[in-house]
């Protein structure tokens, strides 16, 4: 733990913070001006209840502290030429981020018909938590902003992915101190040990403790002061307290903001100084603003009798009765001239100079700087042609090796790693399990980031490594949205089950991602891909808790064009897919593949047109005779399941060679949709072609089988679909004893094409009867051995 | 902040490092046999291949820790007659939980057949990770224990939650190094500043520090130890150390630990009688143990010429091939060996009394502490006749009055938190919405749980209230799973897009349910029960990001014997299902409702039939004649969809009085499945009564519309049957709009039935145009006046 240490800093002068003070002013002003007007922004004339919205909606408590977080920043990043970026935490203080993407002049440029003048300042107004508006969080549709800060929890996170691989750039975040509570943000903290003071840019968090959240106090806002500064100090950082009043001049709070924005600057910029030319290497405590001012500042004081400013009352809209109650309207408006507009707009609406004077021009600005827009920035990423990795295949012995899959695609990953040496714009993330999944290959290429004490016996740490890992999914997550959101690309490696931990992240960036494809001003970033793996067949060390295939119904029930799942069943076509995904943009890509070891089916030119096709036909699977329809179709999605499908084909062919049977295997799930539905959905057509419009189909998945059913209940054929997969019935035991648990297994199938297929119940009595027997056989065996059949282990379908 | 001035604790005689030393080798020479051996449980002859397990599964690593840990509790809780339970938070390690549980009799108390002597130890070994066995894990198998421990995160707030309104009771929790980088833990520190001393009782969290998770050091254990100590500071806690290496005598370290175990128990009771009998309120600073000692600790120093413990090496399994390598085999033996099982265990397989010298008696042992199995505790919820809260309806007028049915809720609420002030039984946690929820009248029975800095200005806060809110939807869930873990009863308060985060929590806790209802000797517990309110359809502040209807689909991927959902579409509906749901045993209720004026549609009678039934006819609001089948069925689950679906039928009934059209509402969304696939499923034959078999069904549901279809796939009129639900098309906009935007709105319904009765396109042609027309007027006016149309937003059923 390094100190640096700074020289006292000199903030701003006198002058500089009068026009601090007219920017934040003028911000405020602007803030409250949408919440609640709907005409005479310039207040021209009194206001009358006319002026004002119907609904009243919008977040005010927030705003003033966000606002003079925006001036302050504003100061040092023209005063030191900063390469800036902040992320928002509280992102519900909308009203507080636009006003200052207006004045900046980013608002305009971004939405012309929003105009820096009079009638651009009433569509302001007028827009916002408006019908057809604006909404009322920092958005999408925000200049400046790669953050929507409406579920709250991630701003730290983001602001670190956002300065990873950066070194030019300074990201500030706003941490409100009700998101300080979150645990996604609480461990978040530790980001610190992770970033590079030599390769990566710097993060500065401002906690801003308001003190309330929508109706409790904070828990930090309520610590000691010296509680609190042993708090950052013991997550790495150096405290620099900054505290407003609602009896202070704001005057002496800016200047107090200015010192420590400064001395905060000061010692980022020796930090990197003294790593970068003196090649320290000690972690350095990075400096934290703690800025503590009241919420709902320069807001009503007291509102019908009770207070408001100052405590959780101001948190939305402090006076809720404005059209009906003529009292609220005159608070109002004595609120909205206390901030003197006369002096900070003109006659046009315009802002004059005082108020701009603070400012930086051009893509130093907060609503401009592109890396806020990370499609402006983005390049292509160098995957290499996947020939150098794929396994050999003899397409006349499919299923003859075996490899895992994961450590094939370990090779893909190494040699993208290592084409990004120089750009530096590709990271893996995960929660401790890149090794575990079997993607070692990669620190043949770059290390594990990691900034802390490292002992001798420690394998692949390294400062500037780029695989990333903490115990955190969240943090993974939030890393890896803020690298991919400005302008890079990446994938996180996660157990399957535990992906869930981010189901409300993923939600979120679904949901921008959604918006963003709206807004022709926002540039495609690179898409945010999951490797799932450690699945929920296989889970030999953990049992339960471990099985869960839930994630992909949760991601199937958003934006369908955002949302892309695929289940490569073998080495070569999780090769193909990586490619794929690696490559696209915009999208949320679901790959779920194992790490265990699998049976080689595919060529790689057969995989890349398995793939292309989502959805295909294994012809030398099965037994049709390619004139009759067959009587069957065996499909499968999924690694484990075309496993069993495939031995449930040979069983057939062995025991009931005069079936015709069909093996399907699906790539791409949403192939499996109606083509209305999602832009991969099949015409009804080409499903029938692919499933008969009217023969059994018995179909094993990888996870819950009614997924299935809901993906396919529009199609001819659905009343004929039977889908095996995961019960939700599990425990520590055998790889086959949890396909036999869930009745997935190569027996069960068999007996399932006998009982669906027309006229095959008596005929295939004895065959069934042979597979129930196989089943008890299995059960005896590993009750007694503790392992699978050898005949089961070491199948081999084309043996 | 207090800081109670201790004694400098005594410790344990050198007699007692002797006795608890024995017992801590015992453990871990089993937690070892576990892992290795299906024979030969006492090495009574050398060890050969075929007594090796063909798989070997596990975790070694935590073990010798969390064998430490047990051993000392063992000697405070005997030596203070403590009433104590423990939260072993890395949960993987069960091979030492059940070493310990084996050694204190509980184990076979609870599994008569694994008996304290040689064959039981046998078995002990056999079964662990062994099919038909018992899972890897702690889990809920495990007695004594509350806690899975498989995903790591909520080990600190389930330890909280059991010691919630437990004022004698010491709940231990062991924290791995590991977990505690996770979100959900990294925050529930600030559970202390939730927890009463005079109502509540100890938590004492025993922070591991092994070094390592699965691949990589860990974060905490690489940090010096001055930031570490201002970290477990700035948390709160007064962090006490203790610290073992390989090299170390392992009677210094318990010496060290017996030290630090009564320096922190003296100081929880310092703290507790200065709270209690002095009266002293000011937040005092518990204690914590930090523990550094090796991963994998009297394990192989180095395996294949690799060092292994005190590395991630020795995380799971140290020594993988010992049945193939007969290397491995002896290395095996030879770490038997070292904890002289002739010490421990008499030829008859018996620990010896040095062994069980130190262990406590009867429910004191951990084992057995009837907190653990808290069903054994649980008292009945006193809940009172619904009828004090139910809001008048005539039967003749329905949708006559408006009411906010969570506001009706409260007073419920209130009365039941007021009967318990006595046992304080019941909690209900939520983050920052309690009142936003408009449950607000809970306050006039209790205040909101809060140990920090109070101010004049506050509302509410109460040292020992019994209302918890911290913006941490992880931190709530944990608490009240551990509070109901130990046999009491609560409510989760949550907004419904933000109960997401919890996704994976309540995996876990459905997890454990459904393992409980297999196993006799747990008894069951109160359910956990969700009120999701501040729903989809009315996030008039927050927009897209708060938007999202999801969590149903979660759960209802899970066990159907525990997973019940339900959407009350009005107030008596709402206390109805509340009623139910309070007094439920071992379930997950999720219960959707509105905080909005809503449409008061049953009398409390008929409430009380129609949530019987789970889903009907409402015969007033639709226009059969009684012989004939309806022309169509209107058919509806959620609030803002029943409001949209009677308005419909009203609006049918004007336009096109000669159809026949039958309402039904869902309030029981299980209902809607096979009655083979869910406990609350109907027959096909109930199905086609209530939906008929060929009439066409427009179906308006709260949420993504193919859950419904997903729901019924299977009956006989599916194909008939056509979903309006949430999109995920989403902003800040009026409530209409939402419904409008999605195409749930009554226009776009009735436009549904005229489309899909066959006849009725050409002749009802105008009334669809006009349909048409209201939406575009609807469309106009908001865009133009920012408010819902009057008409819309004033709309009477039955006016």
């Amino acid at each position: 733990m390094r100190d640096i240490p700074a020289r006292e800093a000199e903030g701003a002068t006198d002058e500089e913070l009068r026009l601090l003070d007219a920017h934040w002013r003028a911000a405020n002003y602007l803030a409250v001006g949408q919440i609640y007007l709907m005409d005479n922004p310039l207040l021209t004339e009194p206001l009358r209840a006319e002026h004002i919205k119907p609904r009243l909606l919008g977040h005010w408590g927030t705003s003033p502290g966000l606002n003079l977080v925006h001036t302050h920043l504003n100061r040092v990043i023209a005063a030191r030429d900063l390469d800036a970026m902040c992320v928002w935490g509280p992102g519900h203080g909308g009203p507080a981020v636009l006003a200052n993407s207006w004045l900046d002049g980013s608002y305009t440029e971004t939405y012309p018909d929003v105009s820096r003048d009079a009638p651009g300042m009433a569509r302001l107004f007028r827009q916002f938590s408006f019908p057809g508006g604006v909404p009322s969080h920092v958005a999408p549709e925000t200049p400046g902003s790669v953050h929507e800060g409406g579920e709250l929890g991630y701003a730290l996170s983001h602001a670190y992915g956002a300065a990873l691989d950066n070194p030019g750039l300074l990201v500030a975040c706003v941490i409100g101190d009700g998101e300080a509570e979150t645990g996604p943000l609480a461990t978040s903290w530790h980001s610190n040990k992770f970033l590079d003071p030599v390769h990566d840019g710097a993060v500065l968090p401002i906690l801003h403790l308001n003190g309330y959240k929508i109706a409790n106090p904070t828990v930090l806002a309520r610590l000691p002061e010296p509680e609190l500064d042993e708090l950052m100090r013991g997550l790495g950082h150096e405290p620099i307290h900054v505290t407003g009043t609602p009896d202070d001049d704001p005057l002496d709070v800016h200047r107090a903001m200015a010192v420590a924005m400064d001395t905060a600057l000061d010692r980022v910029a020796a930090i990197q100084r003294s790593a970068r030319e003196e090649g320290v290497t000690e972690r350095p405590r990075w400096p934290v603003v703690v800025l503590r001012t009241p919420k709902g500042w320069t807001g009503p004081a007291e509102v019908d009798g009770l207070p408001v400013e100052n405590t959780w009352r101001a948190h939305q809209v402090p006076l809720a009765s404005v059209r009906e109650n003529p009292d609220h309207l005159r608070q109002l408006e004595a609120w909205m001239r206390s901030y003197r507009p006369g002096e900070l707009f003109g006659e046009d609406g315009r802002p004059l100079p005082d108020v701009l004077a603070t400012m930086p021009r051009g893509p130093r600005r907060l609503g401009a700087n592109p890396h806020a827009n990370g499609g402006l920035l983005l390049r292509e990423l160098p995957v290499p042609p996947l020939e150098r990795y794929a396994v050999e295949v003899d397409p006349g012995k499919p299923g003859a090796t075996q490899h895992e899959p994961t450590r094939v695609l370990g090779g893909l990953l190494e040699d993208v790693m290592e084409a990004t040496t120089d750009s530096r714009d590709f990271r893996v993330v995960g929660p401790d399990e890149t090794a575990s999944n079997r993607l070692e290959a990669l620190y043949r290429a770059t290390g594990k980031a990691w900034e802390a004490e490292t002992l001798p016996t420690d394998e692949h740490l390294a400062r500037g490594g780029r695989v990333m890992e903490i115990l955190s999914e969240h943090t993974c997550q939030g890393w890896l949205e803020g690298y991919l959101l400005t302008g890079r690309h990446g994938l996180f490696s996660c157990y399957e089950a535990f992906v869930h931990i981010v189901d409300s992240m993923v939600n979120q960036h679904i949901k921008w991602l959604r918006v963003t494809r709206t807004l022709p001003w926002r540039r495609p970033i690179a898409s945010l891909n999951y490797l799932l793996t450690s699945h929920v067949w296989r889970q030999d060390h953990n049992g339960f808790s471990h099985q869960d295939p839930g994630f992909i119904d949760h991601v199937l029930n958003k934006a369908p064009e955002v949302v892309r799942v695929y289940l490569p069943p073998d080495a070569n076509t999780l090769l193909s897919v990586a490619d794929h995904v690696l490559r696209s943009r915009d999208y949320v890509n679901v790959v779920v593949a194992g790490k265990q070891p699998c049976f080689d089916w595919l060529t790689l030119d057969q995989a890349r047109a398995h793939c292309a096709r989502g959805a295909g036909v294994w012809e030398w699977a099965g037994t049709e005779d390619g004139v009759r329809e067959p009587h069957v179709v065996l499909a499968c999605a999924g690694d484990v399941p075309t496993q069993e499908v495939l031995a449930a084909a040979s069983l057939l062919r062995e025991h009931l060679p005069e079936l015709s049977v069909r093996v399907v295997n699906v790539v791409d799930l949403a192939r499996l949709l109606p083509e209305e539905e999602h832009p991969h959905g099949m015409t009804d057509a080409e499903f029938d072609a692919l499933f008969t419009p009217d023969r059994p189909v018995v179909f094993a998945y990888h996870g819950y089988p009614w997924l299935i059913h809901r993906l396919t209940y529009r199609r001819t054929n659905h009343r004929d679909l039977h889908v095996r997969g995961y019960k939700e019935i599990g425990t520590t035991t055998t790889p086959f004893d949890m396909v036999v648990r869930n009745d997935l297994d190569r027996y069960r199938l068999v007996m399932d094409v006998i009982d669906r297929v027309p006229g095959l119940a008596v005929r295939a009595a004895p065959v069934r009867q042979h597979m129930e027997d196989q089943r008890l056989r299995h059960h005896d065996w590993i009750r007694e051995h503790g392992a699978d059949l050898p005949e089961v282990a070491q199948w081999r379908w084309n043996a």
